[in-house]
């Protein structure tokens, strides 16, 4: 693991500077070019099997005041970055709203502003935030499995980390930055990855010890999951080859988690290839679950219900198993949550259901 | 570290059904007679320091119908406890609640009544939930520092954790329970405890290496503290005798943080006594830093000059430093975030703002 080299980094910003600088010296208004980040401008990319922008651009330009500012700002968040990258530090989303106070005129006037600039410079380099020493507010995951991760520290010492043998039942930590640089995944020995909901079944599963039990890697998504967490799956897959199951509630925004792992964010197209998995499965809780099991169930408020209605149009539901679930659930009327298999008892999600989901898609053998 | 004792626990739970079956034994309507658990009820408690329950009682009987139910799932839930300890398990609340779908006639009909049901029971008992191995949804915090922590985990077996050494740049996660049959602080060597409310502050003092430079532990709120937070910062104040400093944001919302680790919360006033820290302090932001480090601000809403308004009038805010700064905010008109000091870089915080705060107080030397 060496240090980062962030040369190219920094060529691909000094290269922004130099276009709206060679505009001036053409005595031509300056602007730059980026993909319109819209639902309209998603297109599927069959090579990297994820969801990328097309072809459709929206000019930024100093025409409009608005866009005279934006294009200030730009610069200053260029230099901002690279002093970070020089001094090797980094900031979060929120900071450089605020550092934006010393930049008089480009000053932000709200955190939208800053995070959209943030993504429009990742989209014009092809970086990532991470390049740019930009992370987020939010928590990565908690994690345990038998699994060793070697993580670069803040005292560029290098810390090995068996994420059973070396950490406590909550498991460890995945910091907000899980590039390689800071990274590495050194081994494992497990036959899948489970990728988990809420807290409740997260600790379930290790209290149950069914990392254990069926040789897992467990992983705790938090909700809809924060981009280190769905960065961190995707490296996982990626280099241990392991199949990842989505565990959920039973509901549309459930559904919409899985395919944030599985088939990237429209915010975050441009770097669907860093942070989708494609690979990733849906394991459950499925409406067919709620039948087959019995399981509680609330009934669909009149949001849900639009939203199921959604999806049926999304190209990321458009598969045979998607639209089958879809239409059965707006049939049942009825969602459900993980933690509803407790009806049985606690044991039964590790002793009963898990094993028989993994048995049905072929992940184990019965 | 021996295997907790849960006998007095069973105890206290069998007690509560002798008392309904001696009822009935006597032809008498069975009932149950607890504090009432609301803003009224609440007195300071001058040998603990902290706000417990006044003498006000309510009855839950079985004249009504909805009393008996209550009394019923009292019984069913008595029975889930003591099996839960027999087979050394723990529960989430919706666990629990879905396991009630077995109770026929005592099936929960929200998670609400389940919850109060859980308090209710900690309030007759004297003992806390975790006695019943029920366990919350939230996380705990994360923590960084040099402090050695022994946790038993699942697997019986003790392990040290080192919160700087043994773990990554995301500190070590807390786990649900910390109390003693789980958690050991077994060493420390610091001068204070710093409780931070972003996760966006909380990893600047790691970047900057604000525990090593000054001795701090540093411990992550995650905004509203979970009970299990509060419940160590406690222990580790009460076993460390380091001083428990609160650094937050500056509005109304803010001061209930505060007030919530220094005095406990109405909700949990009967356990105030294991999770309050009656001598930590309030760091900043303060409506004064606004003033004295010119901060960027955003303008009091009414909901935030309603929520300051209250607070004049809560007990909990009676002394003239609170009085002054809330009043002082109230003329100011004006909020603001911790983040906002990143306005003098990212240093600022660590070599300037925290340091003055912190001599200023006399917890450290300037």
């Amino acid at each position: 693991m060496v240090k980062k080299d962030y040369s190219e980094v920094l060529n691909k910003i000094d290269h922004i500077a130099e276009k709206i600088y060679s505009d001036f010296e053409k005595i031509n208004i300056p602007y730059l070019n980026l993909p319109t980040r819209t639902k309209a401008n998603i297109r599927f990319d069959d090579k990297l099997s994820v969801w990328k922008y097309g072809s459709n651009t929206t000019e930024r330009s100093a025409k409009s005041l608005d866009g005279a500012y934006m294009l200030l700002r730009t610069m200053y968040m260029a230099d901002f970055i690279k002093e970070m990258i020089k001094i090797n530090k980094s900031s979060t989303l929120r900071e450089m709203y605020y550092i934006s106070e010393g930049w008089d005129l480009a000053k932000f006037h709200s955190q939208n502003e800053s995070n959209l600039l943030a993504e429009d410079l990742e989209v014009i380099t092809s970086c990532m935030r991470e390049d740019f020493k930009l992370r987020p507010e939010e928590d990565g995951a908690r994690v345990i499995g038998n699994l060793t991760i070697e993580e670069m520290t803040r005292n560029n010492t290098k810390k090995k980390i068996h994420c059973q043998d070396d950490v406590g039942d909550a498991g460890y930590s995945i910091p907000y930055n899980v590039e390689p640089e800071k990274i590495t995944i050194k081994s494992f020995d497990a036959d899948f990855i489970v990728a988990i909901e809420t807290g409740g079944m997260f600790d379930r599963l290790v209290e149950n010890g069914f990392d254990q039990s069926h040789r897992a890697v467990l992983v705790h998504l938090k909700g809809q999951p924060a981009r280190s967490t769905r960065r961190f799956i995707r490296r996982l897959n990626h280099e241990s080859k392991l199949p990842v199951l989505v565990f959920t509630d039973c509901d549309p925004w459930s559904y919409r988690i899985f395919a944030s792992i599985a088939y990237g964010a429209i915010k975050t197209a441009h770097i669907s290839e860093y942070l989708a998995t494609p690979s990733s499965q849906y394991l459950g809780v499925t409406p067919s679950d709620i039948e087959n099991y019995d399981l509680p169930t609330d009934v669909l408020t009149r949001e849900d219900i639009n939203a199921l209605k959604s999806e049926l149009t999304d190209p990321r539901f458009q598969d045979s198993f998607w639209k089958g679930e879809i239409k059965l659930q707006l049939k049942l009327g009825k969602k459900s949550e993980q933690q509803a298999l407790a009806k049985y008892g606690l044991d039964y999600v590790t002793d009963t259901y898990l094993p028989e989901k993994l048995s049905e898609m072929g992940i184990t053998k019965r």
